[in-house]
């Protein structure tokens, strides 16, 4: 959950998203603690466009945000709603070298997705990105698995998963698959901006997005049954690429 | 789920659990494909010790087992009966340098035991130790979670953790606790033989089995939340261990 605190800012926000997250489960709330004219403003501007609000202590709000941070009013943007507005905004504000992107090829279960999120925030993941359909979204059971981390990991929602990562590969990230018919982890290259893209349990990367990746890498394995659960699998991966990025050498 | 095929084997396993597995969820059952003097004879046995018994075609016992294998019978003990007779059977038997043994310390949840065992299984883990009390025990979702793995490994019920630490430090262990006061776990020296307890989710490890620890080690992180699921963090540490120990070297 972020909170929007500017009364102009909030303003802004309803009238782009209009009634479009109408639909959703998840719509941004506003929350208020005083009644003034702009704030009924606000709140009329809700109803219209369907937005749920709740009157809360003063004391609540500073809680929230921060004392003095708030004029009396505040929109809670929930965990559904993207914090990164586009694939073309992140990929056109500055990348550290040390960047990872994790890409979700048809994760539909949620306590996976919620475990999933839970170590993207772990090991500071700079961008979630999770294809339209066929797969689990952000809601309730995922925000609980995810011990609250999928509303501080910053996600977008795509509607073609190879499509982004051609774009993420021209801005210089190196796309890694997670398949058993990869090579080592642990002798892979994983250093620079990384993209990893992990599939499904059932069928793995889909056919398209496995011949988009630059490299396929897997986690050796001395078992029987020779398959890790997705989210331990992404977690030793998103391990090791920042073990190799060097940000384990404190 | 392992299959014991000489009628003698079955005859002397039936003597020797008598009825001190009656009690439990998931007793050994007698499988048999063909009637005979020396089958009814096993029948009766384990009717006597209160087994279930069931008959199957002669196709599905050479399926199970391999033709030839069987001869008309099989016991099939579950993923609850222990594979690994006791903690001393095991520290007397030759333990290679790269062994890993996994300590569970009130791993109550089934789902996270389920993907802590399929881990376990993934990296060779050569045996889990699970307490008796406070901890969740092999049942149907463990085993579905597990993706089976929970037939396949090797697993031993304490009813006193500290002291089966103690008992493996005898014989060389290097025990390290999973804990965010440790070091980082990329720093420690993770090579020979390894125990590795993991905690709680909520309380992580408890104060006792803690000091006995040879060493802490954690996870490094970079998020908000600065918790990893405790299937993951297995996950990562036995990939760790595994990797130090030289065997992702092929």
């Amino acid at each position: 959950m972020r909170s929007i605190t500017g009364l102009h800012a909030i303003e802004e926000y309803i009238k782009k998203i209009g009634g479009s997250e109408a639909e959703s489960p998840a719509k941004p709330t506003l929350v208020y603690s005083r009644k003034s004219h702009r704030i009924d403003e606000l709140l009329t501007q809700a109803q219209d466009a369907k937005l749920p609000t709740a009157r809360a202590d003063e004391g609540e709000l500073d809680s929230r945000v921060g004392k003095g941070v708030h004029r009396g009013a505040i929109l809670e943007v929930p965990y559904t709603v993207e914090y990164v507005e586009s694939l073309r905004e992140f990929t056109q504000s500055p990348i550290p070298d040390t960047s990872v992107v994790l890409l979700l090829d048809g994760v539909t279960d949620p306590h996976n997705l919620g475990a999933i999120l839970r170590s993207a925030d772990q090991f500071g993941t700079d961008l979630v990105v999770i294809p339209a359909r066929r797969s689990a979204h952000v809601n309730d059971t995922v925000l609980k698995t995810s011990a609250g981390a999928a509303s501080q990991v910053p996600m977008i929602t795509v509607t073609n998963l190879t499509r982004a990562i051609k774009d993420l590969q021209e801005v210089g990230f190196w796309i890694y698959g997670g398949d058993m018919a990869g090579g080592s982890a642990s002798s892979a290259n994983l250093s620079g901006k990384v993209g990893l893209v992990v599939g499904s349990e059932g069928s793995g990367l889909s056919r398209l997005v496995s011949e988009s990746c630059d490299n396929l890498v897997r986690i050796p394995s001395f078992g029987t049954i020779d398959s890790l659960n997705v989210s331990v699998a992404t977690g030793v991966l998103l391990y090791e690429i920042r073990r190799q990025q060097g940000l384990f050498n404190e």
